[in-house]
């Protein structure tokens, strides 16, 4: 049984561990993972663990007989290499042929490759994907380019669920990874003002070389009325990239009249409304959850294009053995925006500059 | 100074009081009430004054030095005829025109009529309107019908900010006179799916008349999972129509992916939610408050079109002096759907067969 590198996640740590090389089945292909990024969610279930599962179970999508110890392997945003092909494949792509894909196996009931227990993710040498899903990556760009498409897609569905238009006053609250792709996918669809709002000051200036025209910081000014001010009259979309649910019942209570709320990430804990508020500004509330595969391929098609400063996301990489360093480092208050691990290599998290 | 009948409710009572004649100031018009029904907001907020007075004060729209003891004259559903131009008006309608409108004044900021301490309502023999927003009325449409235009339209309004297919199933919980007029709204629209859902089997048998396809009981079935076995994998649209805020927590834990969720009405009171459910299903939450004015005439138009079958929803009939005592009945359980006032005279309320 051939064996390789990979980084669990059980009982809330994160350890490089050897684990069975996974074997292709029915439409599948055995990738090597070449770059992956750590994204929050991976922090956040690695924090949150039984809180989370226990929220799969209550969603019933948590495998049966998996209880709170199931280990998982993580990583969900990746750039590979063609490997090996299971059996029923068509095989138009070469071995060695870099690509990438949206990190589910239809294969195998929808599972998300990265996040459910039992299922390879691409913080490990090798890693299962669906021929069927695959996309090859264009030659240029680099694979930590690539690994950056799967959080681009996030802010992308984001600012489409919102059905954002060029008119509109777009504010994206929050400027980490997923804000500063919405933001991206607002500049890149034409939106006439789209305000960042954060309260580092670091992530403002951020945010203007993604595309925000206008910046704000809450801890200093109200960001709504702020944005309520600049839309002078059209429709505000507001954006939730922080990941603290608590800032919805703020956004309901301040949004001005038949703005529209989208909701990103995704918390388990139980917040707070008064509806009152938004029945009488008559409110939308939107909430976002992945993308669909044409979104990803867009947002992959737009790296390749050089429309997206993707370098100034890319704040470090880390090799296999520096994994769970790094993970203790972005539990912590930390100036990374996006860590790439690069699996097929070992070193400590380095700050790229 | 010329007196008339009003019925004014003030500290959570409801009494037929002697008030002062209105004047028509500039593009106003003195109207004389035909006929007014009664809102379940009319019965809440005499039970809730203090709470909806305080949300008014949060929301900034309670006029300036007016306490929790403030008398609302309320009727906001009415027919009415034209008695008196004021200055500034074009007068084309003759006097004793039969009217009905919007019930807001632009000529006071947008004032609601019937909600808003100082401003007067149709619960009285005579009111004021804006000139500019007056309806006349079909000749052979009875002032009660032409009453039920405004309900109507807040259910078509639902219906509209749900943005409902024929090809999606609706499911609208609560078959009281909001819930009867999106069943309204949802049949002329030629919605295939109609699902009524109440915990009132005569409820459920009236929803069939005006166009419901399916009827549930949430008492003896889940009535959400009822309609997502309807839906049959297309678009569910849950419509609130209660009134209680708490159902909503559970439609959001209980909906289909990509399903919208409708809140009708108003609650002032905080509520619970999980975003969590609302994420992973990507949910939409619209809420609707009132309607446009070209909904309001549809429904007018609709109601003289003979589309609506509005007799079934006219279940008691009432003069000034028996107002409070009805107020009294339709504060417990009671079998009705719409009562009307007929502030031109005197009477108990009277049940309709």
């Amino acid at each position: 049984m051939s064996m390789m590198n990979a980084i669990v996640m059980q009982d809330g740590e994160v350890t490089l561990q050897q684990v069975e090389l996974p074997t292709p089945q029915a439409g599948q292909v055995l990738v090597r993972s070449l770059a992956c990024g750590i994204c929050g969610s991976d922090i956040h279930i690695t924090r949150h663990y039984s809180e989370v599962f226990s929220f799969y179970r209550k969603l019933g999508v948590m495998p049966e007989g998996v209880d709170d110890h199931a280990p998982v392997m993580l990583g969900h945003e990746f750039c590979a290499e063609v490997v090996e092909f299971g059996p029923q494949t068509q095989q138009t792509l070469a071995v060695g042929t870099r690509v990438t894909s949206v990190p589910f196996l239809l294969s195998q009931n929808g599972a998300g490759v990265g996040v459910t227990p039992g299922v390879n993710g691409a913080y490990s040498e090798y890693f299962i994907l669906d021929e069927a899903l695959l996309m090859p990556v264009p030659d240029d760009l680099p694979s930590e380019a690539v690994a950056l498409a799967e959080p681009l897609a996030v802010g992308l569905h984001a600012v489409n669920r919102g059905e954002v238009g060029v008119d509109d006053t777009a504010i994206v609250v929050g400027c980490g990874p997923i804000g500063l792709a919405a933001i991206t996918a607002l500049h890149l669809r034409g939106v006439r003002n789209i305000i960042a709002a954060d309260l580092q000051s670091e992530k403002l200036e951020l945010a203007r070389e993604f595309g925000a025209t206008h910046t704000v910081n809450p801890g200093e000014q109200d960001e709504v009325a702020y944005a309520t001010e600049i839309a002078a009259g059209n429709r505000v979309v507001i954006f939730e990239c922080v990941g603290i649910h608590k800032l919805i019942e703020g956004f309901v209570k301040r949004a001005p009249a038949k703005a529209t709320i989208v909701v990103t990430g995704i918390h388990t804990a139980d917040a707070n409304i008064n509806y009152a508020y938004a029945t009488v500004k008559e409110l939308d509330m939107r909430f976002s959850y992945y993308y669909q595969p044409e979104e990803f391929a867009q947002c992959l098609q737009e790296l390749a294009e050089g429309k997206v400063p993707w370098r100034k996301l890319l704040t470090g990489k880390v090799g296999m053995d520096g994994v769970s360093g790094a993970f203790k480092q972005l539990m912590k208050p930390n100036p990374h925006i996006k860590v790439v691990i690069e699996p097929w290599r070992n070193g400590e998290l380095e700050t790229l500059s």
